[in-house]
């Protein structure tokens, strides 16, 4: 059975296509700038030359109908027909309260994922135009949605209310929801397999530390806390967000400087972070070279990132009175040794030892990077969303 | 020598009159309902009656004026003359980046703290007329001002900065301050003198748990990080603030229910907290009263509370890579034991182990509240920010 992932963005498209007898990925690639007039679709199939192509695409049916062109493509392709994908799966970034797992795509969980729009409002809509491209280029073929937040919903209301007027949760559904969930879902459930554990027996600190960057309290298999909140703004530093700060900064930040929402809004999405700290770049690999050139200014970047991952570690230990594990994830948490030795050197208190060697070591592959003595069990899982997607649907559809 | 400090709110005064040889209390009271008909004016003198006057004291001068006709009343009266005080202490809730230590009061002085209006709206201009209202009651007295901040000077750049553009911090100040410095100062500073240990050999967590809520790291006798930032909002939840909040859902909320920049900060500030999640009380006391006859919402707000406190002591462990005392000051971290006890029992992985019977036995006096299998000290120290206002003053005025 051959599946189809889609990542659906404003003005991109991602894939990855699964053959789910073996897991593997046959093809995959992106369709970026969609809307504009050189729009850009780059594919990668599996044993052959990478390809890209220059084109006008102005929709998403457009982007669709490209992307099973270049999939049965005589030269690029991969399959011999449209026919052989059986089934297509969206990530969703946003289910609010209404979505806990993932389900098959309806008319009901259209209209759900459209009510969703108000708390993300740059991605469902987005994620809509992805299924309906989908629904009219192949009309016949399930789809299935697979929610960041879904993973999360098992919070205890301690963990996801607000303490604000209880009328904004009532009425707005303002509330702690979370974000990553299916990439902290999969590296808690690979680390006790690495561990040869059972979930229910592990208390699990996973950091997510890619462009976005979040932490989340495992206890026994189920999401206890996160620190992504409404909205992906809360929590940790990250490449151009600010994370945590005094709700107090944002009135006083308005009426300083004249700021509507929409630009508070835009400055703390995509003006701060590290990028804002740096002064020049959002990019881990930069702020370390930076660094290591003698740069104070990417140093104090680095610091901070560093500094909050680790108190945020430290609270999610107190959260769940312990910490079996804790899991570095995603981009920047499975590549930055640097990162990952500061953090950990600096845990000593709650029985971390690293292995410096390991740690430095490259791989690709699933690993424990803590000494023989570490009370903690320090790993480094590489992440998989498309994965998890390509399962969730391959066992929707057959069930 | 006799100094009388004064905390000076925007419509009250609170007093105390230290005798500073042996540090006693000679009397105590305050004004309230300054600026309205029927001011209230309540006095505490040692070893007599409390009397409670009312009258119309419409600024503080008038304030300042009844209070040392009070002092030096016949009956209520504890000196002969107003020429006994020798100095005056005030509380100034901001000392922003300008004061890490107390000051004796000069027209510069003054100057500054009029800088930091913007920063402390409800505060600072409430303490300039309280300073005013001195001098022209007692022109020849030296003063002395005590900042809240001044404590939280000492902490790195990585702990007081926003990730956020660096103009905001250039340009507007905006930087974590913290509060409460005057408190965590004293009650750190205690724990190491009870344990007959240096203030430079510990790591301490301390816990100012009153209607505000804050918490510090204090490594090696300074203040490493704290809980609250620009404004007292930031960090834990308290009996009417929000503390920790997405910083999105500000504007979320603006755009939501059109409500000023004025009316967001109230609705913080003042309907927030243990008040809106209970929906009837933002006392202590009178939430566990509520969870103890079964109230589901006054167990929440518990809740809620209880973790946050727990996740940030955790933080701060991690922050300092250790903890070796954990100090519960202020109403309610002095009085519940309650809510000590939910801390500590759930505190286990960082070495805590509470002894349940000195936990529940009332006291006034410092105590030692851990089993001696604890790795963690548990302290509780009564904390006195009045006495070190004091003690500063004194200082000042005999260099």
């Amino acid at each position: 059975m051959k599946i189809l992932v889609i990542n659906a963005g404003s003005s991109s498209l991602k894939y990855q296509l699964y053959n789910m007898e073996n897991e593997s990925v046959l093809a995959k690639g992106r369709v970026e700038r969609i809307g504009f007039e050189s729009s850009i679709l780059a594919h990668e199939p599996e044993g052959k030359e990478e390809v890209t192509e220059v084109s006008e695409i102005l929709d998403h049916t457009t982007a669709i109908k490209k992307v099973v062109q270049m999939l049965i493509h005589k030269e690029h392709g991969i399959l011999s027909s449209i026919d052989e994908i059986e089934a297509v799966g969206h990530r969703v970034v946003h289910g609010g309260e209404s979505f806990s797992n993932s389900v098959i795509v309806t008319e009901e969980v259209k209209q759900e994922i459209k009510k969703l729009f108000d708390l993300a409002p740059l991605h469902n809509p987005a994620h809509i135009m992805g299924i309906q491209a989908v629904e009219s280029t192949m009309p016949d073929v399930p789809q299935a949605v697979v929610f960041d937040t879904a993973f999360h919903q098992t919070m205890p209301a301690s963990s996801y209310l607000y303490a604000i007027p209880k009328a904004l949760y009532n009425k707005y559904k303002i509330r702690r929801y979370g974000f990553h969930g299916t990439s902290h879902d999969y590296v808690s459930d690979r680390a006790a397999a690495f561990l040869d554990k059972k979930p229910e027996d592990l208390k699990i600190v996973t950091c997510h530390i890619g462009n976005g960057v979040s932490c989340t309290a495992v206890k026994h298999g189920e999401s206890f806390d996160t620190s992504m909140g409404m909205t992906p703004l809360e929590g940790l530093m990250m490449g151009t967000r600010s994370g945590d700060l005094d709700p107090a900064v944002v009135p006083y930040i308005m009426g300083k400087v004249d700021l509507r929402i929409s630009e508070v809004n835009s400055m703390l999405n995509k003006h701060s972070g590290l990028m804002a700290i740096s002064g020049d770049s959002s990019d881990m690999r930069e702020i370390e070279e930076g660094m290591d050139a003698g740069d104070t200014n990417a140093k104090l970047a680095f610091d901070m990132y560093e500094y909050r991952l680790r108190k945020y570690i430290g609270s999610y230990a107190a959260a769940m009175d312990g910490m079996d594990v804790l899991v570095f994830t995603a981009g920047v948490g499975e590549n930055s040794s640097t990162l990952r030795k500061r953090i950990c050197d600096q845990l000593t208190f709650f029985g971390i030892e690293l292995d410096d060697k390991i740690n430095e070591t490259r791989s690709k592959n699933e690993r424990r990077i803590s000494s023989s003595n570490s009370k903690v069990e320090v790993l480094v899982i590489p992440t998989n969303e498309e994965l998890v997607i390509a399962r969730d649907t391959y066992k929707l559809i057959n069930n």
